[in-house]
Order: C-alpha cells, then sequence, then structure tokens
C-alpha cells in the first residue's frame, strides 16, 4: 500500500495469476491496473495522462508545454543573482536555476554558498516573480531547504541515493527533478523515480544530462534517444540539460534545439553574465547575449514541433 | 606529398621548428597552411571553406543543403527496387541507400544479393533519376562494383580497415561515406577520412549512427554531440543516421529532426513497403506513410534551423 | 589545515612558485612533501610507506600480508550468522562480510535487516573473535552503528555520496573501505579517499568490483588493471571483490586468483550456506564447500606472488 | 553443410522442432549434436574436448599446456629479430609474435616492414627453430604471406571484417588467432571464429586484448572475465594480450599473471631489446631483463593454477 499526496495506491507485486476481480469488487477501489513495468506508478502503462507540475503563480510544468530553466552552475551572490533574473525576465524565463551545495569530486573545489545563499536567493527570485530550481545532497538539508525551494534537484551523483529519494518523498511536497545517473541506465532513473512516487511524493521531473562513454571530445555523451524512450516509458515531463550533455560552450545551442526535436518538455541550461570568471563550469556556460539568442531559437523550435 | 584529384599537396610533419617561409618561395607553391591536428587534409584548420559532393544531374550534398537518403537495409529485388523508387521520387527525394553485401555478426544470416543485384538496382535507379549509396566490404569488390555506384559506404565495422579505405583513395573517384566505427572515437573516425582524403580522394562524407554503450534499452546510443564537434572540426559534410543511431522504429523520428538541429547537413535512414518483411532491420525501419511524414518533418526543421 | 588522527597537515593547494623553504623554517613544521597529484593525502607521492589498518586483536589489513573477508549479502538472521561464523572459523578467516542497509534499484525490493540485525551478528561475530565489515548508506546511520562496526563499508552507489564521506571523516574513527563506483574512474575513487582522509579519518581501504560496460556476458567488468595502478598510485590497501566483479558463482574463483596476482591486499566475496535461498545475490554467492577450495587456493596464490 | 578440414558437418539452423532422429538413420552421419548457442562449431555444447592446435616440432597450443608468444609490436630489421630469437631462445619460448603490417590510426605512421621483413624474420625463426605469429590486415595478404607464417593474427580492427575472416576459412590451412574487438562482445568473438570454423578452417585461437571503456589510466581495460567465460563457452584455446591490455610497461608483469589464473592457454606481450627505441608501442613493451623475470614468474603461476 502506497500513500501519496493525491490518493493511496494498493500495489500488489507477484508472479502468481489470480483473478483480479476479486480486488475490483472490494470497497473503496476506484481502479486497478495491471502493470508489466517493474516501475509501476511512473509507468505510462498504469497513467496515460501526463503529469503536469504545477509551481503556482500560472508557472507550469508539462507535456505540450514548454519550460526553460536557466542560470549560473554556482549561486555567487546577489549582484549575479539580480543579474540573472533581470536576464531571465527580460526573456519571459520563469525558472532559474543555480547551486548553493555544490558536489565536487575534489575536496579542495569551491562547495557552494549553502543556506544563506539560498535563502537570499529565494527573496530575490519571489520578487521578481520568478521560481528556482536548486539541488539538494543529502537528507539533513531537506528540512531547512524546504521553504526556500521550488523545486529540488537531485544530482547525477545521487540518483541512486536511495534514503535521499525516501525522503524526498515523505518529506515535502515540493517537485523533485531527479537527473539521469553518471552512467545510469534509463530503468535505473525510472527506478528512482518510483522510489519517491511510492514514498509519496508525485510531483517529478526526469532530466537527461548526458551519460559516460568512452569518448573524450565531450564531456559527457548527450543521449537524446533516452528522451525519446522516457516519453514513451513514463508519464513525467522530461527535461534536457545539453550544458552538461555536452559541456562545450559553443555546442550548448545545437545540442539545446536537438534536445526539443527529441521530445523534450523543457530545457536547463547554464548561463552567466561573464562565463569566463563563473565560480565553476564556465567552459559550458552561456552568456547573457548567447541566452537571448538560444531562448529565440528554441521557442520557435518547440512552436515548430508542437505543428507536427 | 600527397595526389588527390583536385592537385598535389606537401603535407610536412614534424615537430620542430622551422622557417615556412622557405618553402613559400619555392616555385609551385600556391598556399601554405599550418595545421596543427593532426588529421591535416580533412581538417578545417586547413581548409576553412566547407567541401560539396557534386553527384551530378544537380544533385548535390553541401553545408547549407540538406539531402535525405533512403531506402531498404537490404536490396531484395526488382520489385521492391521499383516500389522504393516511386516513394522516394514521389517525395522529390535524389538519393536511395540499399545493401548488396551485407556484413553480418553470424555467418549463418542473409549476406545480400551481391553484384547482380547492384547491376539491377543501379539500371533501375538510374531510369528512374535517382543516385545510389551501398556499402563496400572489401578492396576485391571496388572493381567490379565501381560502373554501378554513385557513393560508396564504409560500414561501422570497416572504419578502421586501413587498406579499404586506401584504395578508395587510390582507385576510385566516386564518392565515399564514412560511418563512425561502432565504438570509433570522432577523431579516429577524422583519421579514416584523412586515409582516404591522402590517398587521392577528396569527395568524403562522414556519418553518424550511434555508439556502442552499456545503455541496452536501444540498439545504439546516437551521438548527437559528434554532429556538432565534427561540423566545428572538418570541412566535409556530415550526415547522420538515426536508424542504426537509436534502431527503434517508432522513435527513428524524433532522432531524425534532432539530428538536423544538432547540425547535420543530410540524413540517411531506412525504408520499405513492409517492414514486418523485410530481410534485415524491419525493427528499425519505416514503412511508407511513416517515411512521407518524416521527410516533410525533416524538410521543415531544416528550414528553420537555416534561418537562424 | 586539515586535522586527522594521527596528527595535523598543512596543505596548500596552488600554481604558484614559491621557496618552500619558507614554510620549512616555521615552527613545528616536522616535514614537507610537493605532491603533483590533485588528491594529495592519499598519494603515495606523500608518503610513500603503505598504510596498515589495525583491527585489533593481531588482525590487520596491510600490503604484504592478505587478508579474506567472506560472508552474505544480506544479514537474514542468527542461524545464517552463526553458521557463516563456523565456516569463517574453520578456515582461519577473521573479517565477515554482511550488509543490514540493503541498496535496491527497485523500491519493492528487500532492503535488510536495519540495526537490529547488525546488533545481533555484532555480538555473535565478537564472541566468536570475528571482525565484521557492513555497510553504511548515510550519515543519519553513523551515529547508531558506530559501536557495533568494525569496517565501514562505502558502496557502490555512494562513492560520490560527498556528505557521507565528510562525515565518516569527522565522526567516526572505524576504518572505511570505498568501492569504486559503478562506472567511477580510478582519479574519482582517489578523490573520494582523499575526503574522507583530509576530514580526519586516515583507516580506509580502496575496493575494486567491476565497473559498467557494454559487455552484458557478465554483471561488471572487473577491472583488474585498477587494482595495479592503485597500488602504484596510492599507499591504502586495496582490496578486490570478484562476486560483483563478476557476478557469475563458477567463474568467482578464477577471478579471485587473478585479484590477487594483480596485486590485492585482500580478497571480499559472497559466500552462504544455500546460495540459492540467499534473498540477494544468489547468482553469485559461493556455497561452503566451494568457500573452503577458494580460501585455499588464495592462500597458495598469495605464497607465490609474495615469493616473487 | 559446412566442410572443414576434419571433415564435413551438416548445421541445421531454425526454430521448429521435429525429431532429429530422422536424420540420425541417415547413411553417413556420425553423430548429432543440438547445440542451443547461434554459434555452433565453436560452442563447447557441440564439441566437449578442448581444441589444440599442433605447429609442428613438437610445439601446441592446449588447455592443460601453457604457451608464451612474445617479440617486439613491428619487426624492425634483422639484428633486431636475432636478438629477440635468441632472448626467446635462452627462455624456453617456442612462438615469436611480431608485426610486419601494422594498422595505424593516422596514414602518417609507420607501417611495417611488409612482406621482404616477413621473409627475412620467417627464415631467421625457422633457423632458430621458432615459429611465428603475424597480423595479416587484408585477403589480398593471404595468398603472398602464407608460406612464411605459423600462425595468422586477425587483429581487432578485423575482428569483424567477415570476407577477411572468410578466406581465413577457405584459404588457408595456418591456424588463426582472432583478437577481441576494440569495443566487442564476447558473444560477437565467437560469432568471428564461428565464420573461420565454418569455411572450413578449425584451427583456431581466440585471444582477449582489453576493451574500450570510459576509463583513461589505461589504454584499453583488461577484460579478465571474458577469458573465464570464453574458457566455459567453446573449445578454441584462449590467449591473454597483457600489453594492450594495460597498455603500460610496468604493469604488464601483474596482468599477465592474472591472466593466467583467470583461465588463459597463453600469454602474448612485446617484448624488445630497448622499448625506448621501438618504432612501436615502446611505451607498453618490457626490456629483456623484464621478460626473463616474467616468463619464469607465469611458468610457477601455470604450475601452481594446475595443481589446483
Amino acid at each position: 500500500e502506497v500513500k501519496t499526496q493525491k490518493g493511496d495506491y494498493l500495489i500488489g507485486i507477484g508472479k502468481k495469476d489470480f483473478d483480479i476481480r476479486a480486488i475490483g469488487y472490494m470497497d473503496g477501489i476506484k481502479d486497478i491496473h495491471i502493470v508489466s513495468d517493474d516501475y509501476k506508478l511512473v509507468s505510462r502503462k498504469w497513467k496515460v495522462n501526463p503529469t503536469y507540475i504545477d509551481l503556482g503563480d500560472g508557472i507550469k510544468i508539462q507535456e505540450g508545454g514548454f519550460q526553460i530553466m536557466a542560470g549560473p552552475c554556482s549561486i555567487e551572490g546577489e549582484d549575479q543573482i539580480r543579474k540573472t533574473l533581470a536576464h531571465l525576465k527580460e526573456n519571459g524565463i520563469s525558472i532559474m536555476r543555480g547551486g548553493v551545495y555544490k558536489p565536487r569530486s575534489s575536496p579542495y573545489s569551491f562547495r557552494g554558498m549553502g543556506i544563506d545563499g539560498l535563502k537570499l536567493w529565494y527573496e530575490l527570485a519571489k520578487e521578481a516573480g520568478i521560481k528556482i530550481i536548486t539541488e539538494v545532497m543529502q537528507v539533513s538539508q531537506i528540512e531547512e531547504m524546504d521553504p526556500y525551494v521550488d523545486i529540488y534537484q537531485v544530482g547525477a551523483r545521487n540518483t541512486q541515493n536511495f534514503n535521499l529519494l525516501d525522503e524526498l518523498g515523505k518529506n515535502t511536497d515540493k517537485p523533485v527533478m531527479i537527473k539521469r545517473g553518471i552512467s545510469g541506465t534509463i530503468d535505473e532513473l525510472l527506478y528512482s523515480a518510483e522510489y519517491v512516487f511510492s514514498a509519496g511524493n508525485e510531483r517529478l521531473l526526469l532530466c537527461e544530462r548526458g551519460i559516460r562513454t568512452y569518448e573524450k571530445a565531450t564531456r559527457n555523451t548527450m543521449d537524446l534517444n533516452a528522451i525519446a524512450v522516457l516519453k514513451e516509458k513514463t508519464h513525467l515531463p522530461v527535461i534536457a540539460d545539453p550544458s552538461h550533455g555536452i559541456g562545450i560552450r559553443h555546442h550548448v545551442a545545437p545540442i539545446a534545439l536537438a534536445s526539443i526535436m527529441a521530445g523534450a518538455d523543457g530545457v536547463i541550461y547554464e548561463t552567466h553574465e561573464k562565463p569566463e570568471e563563473a565560480y565553476s563550469d564556465g567552459q559550458q556556460t552561456l552568456n547573457f547575449p548567447e541566452s537571448n539568442k538560444l531562448i529565440h531559437q528554441m521557442n520557435k523550435t518547440f512552436e515548430l514541433r508542437e505543428s507536427f
């Protein structure tokens, strides 16, 4: 039995055949589905209609809509936040990305501004009418972060941090975007979503951000196949991250546009007033003029796709 | 010193610094370039203007143009050829793909109709005003095939068959499309092109067809990053093969469209009147109505890209 | 400045050249090393002598010694624990492995006996004079687990759970074995060790357990190259896990013996009285007669290696 | 129907059930096997007894024996050949490796001494009582090379050069060692062997030489799992190539020894009087003192393995 914000589900897992009508006749049972996938609740076999995420103030993420999330890799301070918000507003963008807790391979790298950076950012974004998405790295951060987050991001190194997934299912009603693992399979991403969903939080997004392969000419290998496959397998919205997917600034735009044609419901990318001075990921970050141009092109590309 | 159809090149490879003006003053030297890439002749650092392939009868493959190549995995017989040609003509497509020599993992699979199939196909296509592209598997086939081929294809298992590349450089003036190896790097693909180019044949196309990764939900992992990177690194046209890139019939179209946004100069894909009866690759082959629709969408997508 | 249990280290990270003798003349500085690796404290360039882990009661893990850790995938109950302990004692093995918190891809799989299972197991093992190694999955478990653990294991899905690594550095003096990530690089494993070491806990072991590749005939691809490379790069002991490395019961033994020849300081593998009835990983678990035989062969192989 | 040097085989491939006794009663049928693997003739399900390769003069490659093949990457000239032969004789080694046709990623690299180098080498080796193994790159080389070859090697870039495999099946009775593809699966290697075997040449060896993965600390990832799996699946001898498998000179020895424990029937590695002056692969080539030591250790390791 699984309780979520929208209702209770009774999930039966088993290999034996039995007459499911016996359940259907029981009191309080609204509907029965037989789902052959191992992930039950996030499967489109169970729920055909796409999930949409309502962020309030008329901002939604949904199939058939198109949402852009843009901002710096790391939140660096008030001036940077204000300039980014202004850039987004000028372009009609409703969601700003940024990191205050940064997972870093080396313990000696910049690890982010932490909770104070988050509070500052959240207040400034709220004033500007913009929602924020930011990474949560561990269970103990949830309580503190929760009032200042519009969407949680689970990073590629935490896709299989099952305790974190469990807690994001149980202890928040904020939406959660789960990134595919660094070398995660499509199925593993769906299972990770199943953790959060079955623990009680149905407001989920999935994100393709490139996978690790032998090819070293690019930071990761953006797997646009995965977007096409995910759109078939699950009712959850699918977001593309071309910045991490290719990792080279002047190639971000074509991969962003390609992601839309592959079926993405949204794109998240990195932009900064001065990428060369960014605390992290500058090599894959667009400056504002590049970002202006990309936004225009993405909107046109989405329009064309929807016309097909 | 490298002789090609368009002229002779003197390539100097070395690590020592010397005054290149000493060469520039020599008789008969038209121009000098210093190319830091290990592949010299196919690099855009050496030749900034894009190469175009003129197939005659007004049919060209070139940057800024867009060419579609479609047809079955295997050539199966006259009826199939005629129906495919008719389908292409209706859609204004100028190049038909098909295999008469099929590389197969198992020695017990269908290996193609061979040279007789090629002759039949070539004559029918010529009547219809359509060019053909087909795979050459070994050096000894070149002489026999040459009169009946418009474009040679070097398959993913032969990308590093260096003898074959050498011979295609020396013994034909027909264009050659080299597919990326099954787990080939972008650099290896460029080196393979350098083999053919430096052996004398400059009429080259490169093709991204998906790479081998750990992900098994799709046949290969289509690497659209590679298209963006190749378009920067080389002056040769770049073609996308979404059929092999994802390997699942109902996902071919979004990946084809995505490839165009990533920068492809053309798309090659598999179509057959009755995919379920095709001798090979039926699971990734479009039927004609699906193909009609995709052609329309690709043309629209290319138009939009060029408008940016 | 980094404080650990054995002393304080002053680490300078920077690109500028300066006269390091200026530091050497300062009071309280015992020694200075220049380490060009990005991981400083775990590098053999800094500390040439191998680290050894003293578990008490004469049980050590160290270069030039050889330690076997064996036991079930999951702790299942008292009877299973007692039988495994007896099997280990008969063979002179000093360390038992087992999981009480199990990371599982699907939320519907068995997730382990938890803290009560750990307490029971620890008491029984202590009576038997045997040390235990078990996986910790999250920060909040450390305090509760700490009295009942001899060695913590950080699993392949948590190799880059940097908060967990930080806490294992700060809040325990128990040894920690870090498994290589599912598709982690050798460098990333060393960086993860650097997290724990620089946070204060020097008692570290590294473990090669196979990586994710395109090859699907085996569960993972055991990377014995990594053992040879790690033994060169770091002073920490290196353990091999052939059970996960190949994932097929009847192939565990040859890979275990191969690991020793590649340079492993110890082997960890799965054994169970009745593998076919094990709650998890039965397909890669040895029964006791197979385990008896393997222990004998490993000891002989280690002896031979040391004679070279 | 498949004809080989040892007899004719009638292979039935199909999915329908029928009474195989109907075939058994036919004249001239000696034995019937049902083999569920897609590769039939190289499967151990069909032929339980291991294949052995008799090279003449008492030199055999076989399960339960152990053969070492050593020599330079490239044959460079008479002096180098003589010195290598002397080194091998001193150590009781019967097979020398070397390349006269070198597949090179770049067309500007050294491509080998060719047929004249082969003739010279073969004569010198014959005098010394030593057999040679060398790579054949294309069909047209077979006729010319055949009198001067003891074992053909098919390189990792030609594992799926099906025409070459076919011809090595039909037009020579010399043994053939097939290397696993650069990112070839175990099954693909077995299929490639099936090509040669079903075309008529049963004298086959398989070679694991490392696969391409994301890990860049080593040249390739030596997959010792593959050796264990191949020894189960096929009756053909399996050889390990630690030189290419790890690609780092001072790590070749531990990987060679590990390969033996994993089940290899032989080891092939690169040695040169002065590795730093070798025309190719110097970074992974042992000098003669290192080679002496390794041979001793390999023989001891094989002895121990056989004692188990």
